[in-house]
């Protein structure tokens, strides 16, 4: 199975950040891929993002994708069709070494994210973090290991081990998942392909041939930043997004799973999301882990009761305090008080709403496996119930 | 400090059920106290409630309060005013001495809730859940153990020892909290007027001088039944409801904060909030803990984010399974399938969103030490935010 | 019961440092409380204590006792006899309100350490910590708060609340637990007479009652300081140790217990053990859990497996990083990497078993209710076992 | 890289069980592969062990090893030496696609267990326990998924996710680590080759590589049988020894590690151990966990302080109560009282002790990578120590 040589495609869709002046401002701006974004449709959302929007308004943030679609029709286990990606995301960019301190928190842990026993353990987040489907974490977990290899450094001495951390939702409605497609070059693409900038959104990367409250589902990202008085910080999250039922789906408060139901609804949740947190304030790994705690109150906004099946999985760092992992110990830390972390509770479950409804905006219906069709959020039927609501931006009562 | 001897005046709350044939419909009934609840002002909630709508739809919980209301004015610590209770909640009514399955789950830890250590360890919930102000909790835990030995049974024989379980938010802005006014009696009376029946709701026992989303807040209830087909299994919250800032407050989706400012806003989350789950499901301990974890994701229905001083504390028990704590060991135990939990993580979370209303709608204006005010959520006014913002039952477009 | 007045001799334990020039050695000095202790006798143990292997090597550190002792013969509940009392530690000293890092670890939880929610979530270790019996830690909890109102201060505003660290064995056995007898005065008087200097051991303070390994047990304390080039580091831990079966004691290597065997042993383990650890070195918050979980395996090392009925709970402190709770953030903070860890791990260790050793070692013969009487470990006994096992230090082969 | 083809030797540890009439006491019988053990050397320890002293004498256990062993000298990345392979435990063996209840404990996570975040939150393993080196975790993982899928039932049909538990320890000092030698035939052969009988101990499996107290360490087993008063049920163990330090070990009490010092001490602990706890007592997750816990006590015994570098992690499974996981639930499911557990805990204490003990027996000296040698633990070198410290079993005095 892991030798059989086929043709594919892969499209590398870490495009590059355009030329631009002054960021512009998110809201009149299409994503990276050129795909909508939900505040672009007039969802109202709270709160100030950063320029971007995105995780990578973080400074540092480096995310890439590589978005692997080919075949159609039938599905055939280890030819196709595939519906799948990896997603690499690096908080102080890949050129760096450097630790960042981190935490995570398991919602619901019906998923895998590899690596945490040692990042809960130490408090660092060593590399970066890798997303992609369920059946291929493995792959993509020795493939970071081998990259790190290959980059020299430490691992290339054989007397250091890595412990990567790779995430997971599962794509196999969409995608020939028991094929085993992701390979190590994949990976190695969506590494060398990571960049700050605008992040692609919705089918991309590690998702690829995820499905959000049986709409297209994805990747998702959004930020916000603090005013100065409160501190100044970025929080920005990305989101894989798999998860809910169309009948729970709330936005902006308005009951939009009911109002654009489904005809034969699932009976059961069986997606996950996994959602990213970066932050610049300067949180010990115990405060992040506060953090990641957040996000789930951000996807409950949408409605999420976080099922079963579902392996909702968030993990926070922040990329202050360089070199806190030196070896020689850290001097200098800074640690906000506890009781200045309530704007980045709020930035943090504000943006995990809103990624989720850019993840949903920004995909577009897709055909997979067995010809099985997974609709896209329809953007003026959302604009509709949002009226109806009350809640359409720009036409609120 | 423990011998003053004042004059004071006991409100017990715990009122008797009206003797009734026919539970009537929740959605008609006023709470037990005469107060109104948030379905009857044409509050929208999803999911069907059990008879009473209250944690007491799970057989055999019992819920008994004592209030302690007493003097006005400028505060004289030691003296009043007073503005405070004691909870008492019997998983199996208090001549049980069968303990339950429980679990439980801290979604911020700024608070307390004794007992838990050995709650996590042994899986079981031994005796009642109690709920008092912060500063109250050692003497009402250790009036547990008093009541226990009173009992008679193992407890009296000097050779059994109790680990009692106690949580708190603090009312310190409306109650003398650093007069220590609780005292054992008042506990031993919220413990032996606890009955099953309606549930009294709002400011009072442990709920009496306690505010959420600055609007007076303290205790509320509700409940879900599934249906048959979903397992028929009940599912009871109640909670002791101290958080919020008015601005984040959300009510079926509608911005109600937003929409009813506050002339002098809070700058930080100071509250907290209990929440305790009660089921009929056969669920194991670690299923437990699951339940108890989706309490989070109704309370951020409401807009919380769980601020930096929330004692967010959620506890879930099951009363199936009667027995299972024989030292003899168990034989026939009953587990829901985890592949069935979803109907329940639908029934905490709808529960919890409504019970938090219900403690919102049943207290009324309370007026404490210093003459400091806190307003009862305005009826007439929410009712005009739901209808403006299309979320008022029976008057939906 | 509260209301009880009766004649009660207190004990006041917390005896003063005498005037010394430079500290002795450890093992040339009997306790505080002219006790032997374990190394006097010629126990083994690995690593270099501090100059009075205690908990209070760890500059700043404070402990102070209060013991109860009166009445003899039949077990009157509410009358006696009585065995027990209080133990406080104070990281910083009690005139000092900074707080300090901490993490703790339940082993085995049957057993109650109250303030741990907040602890685990913020952080920081707020106050000092209490050890008492286990029905007596609820009024040593609201004590606390009594103390820390009349202290002034914040607390003494009415605008702030405390959640006390307090934790318990049981001493039911040789004391009239269910009389209640431990009064806020205790507490009081446990809090203003800690002090730093040589801490008292065996049958003071919370430990009083206690029985470890069927011997009678108490308070112990240990310390180690780390060569220099480790970090010079001290770590002090001090235990309230009352677990374990006769025949599962080891000292040193050697199966004391089976060589000293009692004629009615005891079926099933239903003590607990309180493990507080103390240090200097920089660590953060999870670091000082790492610190807290190693405690277990010096318990491990006494022969002990934790047993349900033992509430094993362990709680570290670092006195580093003054400051780091200030409200407007902490710049300057110190972190030991953590591949520099490792020898404070074994320090806590050997101390935790010293301590233990300690415990035992200090704690003579005491009767109790009903006229029950626990036997010290016998000194010489335990010198003929160690030298048949060549384990008695200065005479290995 | 993982395309490369080479010649490879795999040696098929997973030897048949010899056809044996009674099964041999344990004390009088080789390892499966012929190495002794520790007992047969004398090694004094507590308890009954079952049958075969292995995790295989819990009925239904079957364990397979790939062990991988080509090329000597100088290390060329990717060409070898390569001293490695994988180890596979199934609870039910093979055929069975019945869960079992578990629970895991990290003592130190400086290590990876993929599949706890599932196992934690379900309460159930669903599949085998694989054990390989640290670079190795993901193709293990991925081919355990294959060989689901290959296998027929759910997982062939492509609507079905497998979050396999696979964990590792770092043979990098004898193998070729960053080589990636292990392929999905190795772990498809340990699977196929699972079964149950005696277990091959020492350098075979996932432990073929590794180094324990600076000794060759390795897989090791034992197991120990409770008197049918205390329930009768039997405790299997299961170790991959990588860890300690040679001056920290102890054997029996005795400072073994003291006595037998190396030339060349490691100065810091880099190893890691996985222990797989089985039993056929009838415990829920959440008592299992609480038996996961208890591993780390039995690994005190040999010395360990678990370093910083130590991926330290437990799991422990109960092949009681079939049919647990049926979709539909489960009714009839037994539970040991909390009460009943004391005998479980001390024969894990007592099997992890001996575990450890004889994967270092069994070890025999070995070269890899770079030349570098591990010498073997001397046989009558530890009798003697034991003879010294009183310890020896049949010359005990």
């Amino acid at each position: 199975m892991f030798g059989t040589r086929e043709r594919f495609a892969v499209v590398l869709a870490a495009v590059a950040t355009l030329a631009l002046g002054d960021p512009p401002r998110a809201a009149e701006t299409p994503g990276a891929n050129g795909r909508p974004r939900a505040r672009d449709l007039g969802v109202p959302f709270e709160g100030t993002p950063g320029p971007l929007n995105a995780i990578t308004d973080v400074a540092g943030v480096e995310v890439g994708h590589t978005t692997i679609i080919r075949g159609h029709g039938k599905r055939v286990p280890g030819r196709g069709p595939v519906r799948t990606g990896v997603t690499a995301i690096f908080p102080r960019g890949k050129e760096s070494s450097d630790y960042v301190f981190a935490g995570w928190f398991p919602l619901n842990g019906n998923g895998e994210l590899t690596g945490t026993a040692w990042l809960e353990e130490s408090g660092f987040l060593e590399g970066p973090v890798l997303l992609t489907n369920t059946h291929s974490v493995g792959v993509v977990r020795d493939a970071v290991i081998a990259w790190r290899v290959r980059h020299g450094g430490v691992d290339a001495s054989g007397y250091y081990w890595s412990l990567p951390v790779v995430g997971e939702t599962w794509d196999g409605e969409l995608n020939d998942i028991n094929g085993f497609h992701v390979r190590p070059e994949h990976v190695f693409r969506a590494i060398e392909g990571a960049r700050s900038g605008p992040v692609p959104e919705g089918s991309v990367g590690g998702g690829t041939g995820m499905i959000c409250f049986e709409f297209k589902g994805g990747i998702g990202t959004a930020s916000r930043r603090l005013p100065a008085e409160a501190g100044g910080h970025t929080v920005g999250v990305l989101v894989q997004c798999n998860c809910g039922l169309r009948r729970q789906l709330r936005i902006a408060g308005a009951p939009v799973g009911l109002e654009l139901p489904k005809d034969e609804p699932k009976q059961s949740e069986s997606g996950s999301i996994l959602i990213v947190v970066a932050t610049d304030a300067p949180l010990l790994p115990h405060q992040l882990e506060r953090l990641a705690r957040r996000a789930s109150l951000g996807l409950a906004r949408l409605g999420s009761v976080s099922g079963n099946g579902s392996g909702d999985l968030f993990l926070a760092f922040s990329t202050a305090n360089p070199g806190a992992s030196s070896v020689s110990g850290a001097d200098g830390l800074r640690m906000l008080a506890n009781e200045r972390m309530n704007p980045l509770f709020e930035a943090v479950v504000q943006a995990t709403e809103e990624a989720i409804a850019n993840a949903m905006v920004a995909a577009d219906t897709m055909t997979g496996a067995d010809g099985r069709t997974v609709p896209g959020l329809p953007h003026e039927a959302l604009r509709g119930v949002l009226r109806k609501y009350g809640r359409l931006d720009g036409e609120r009562r």
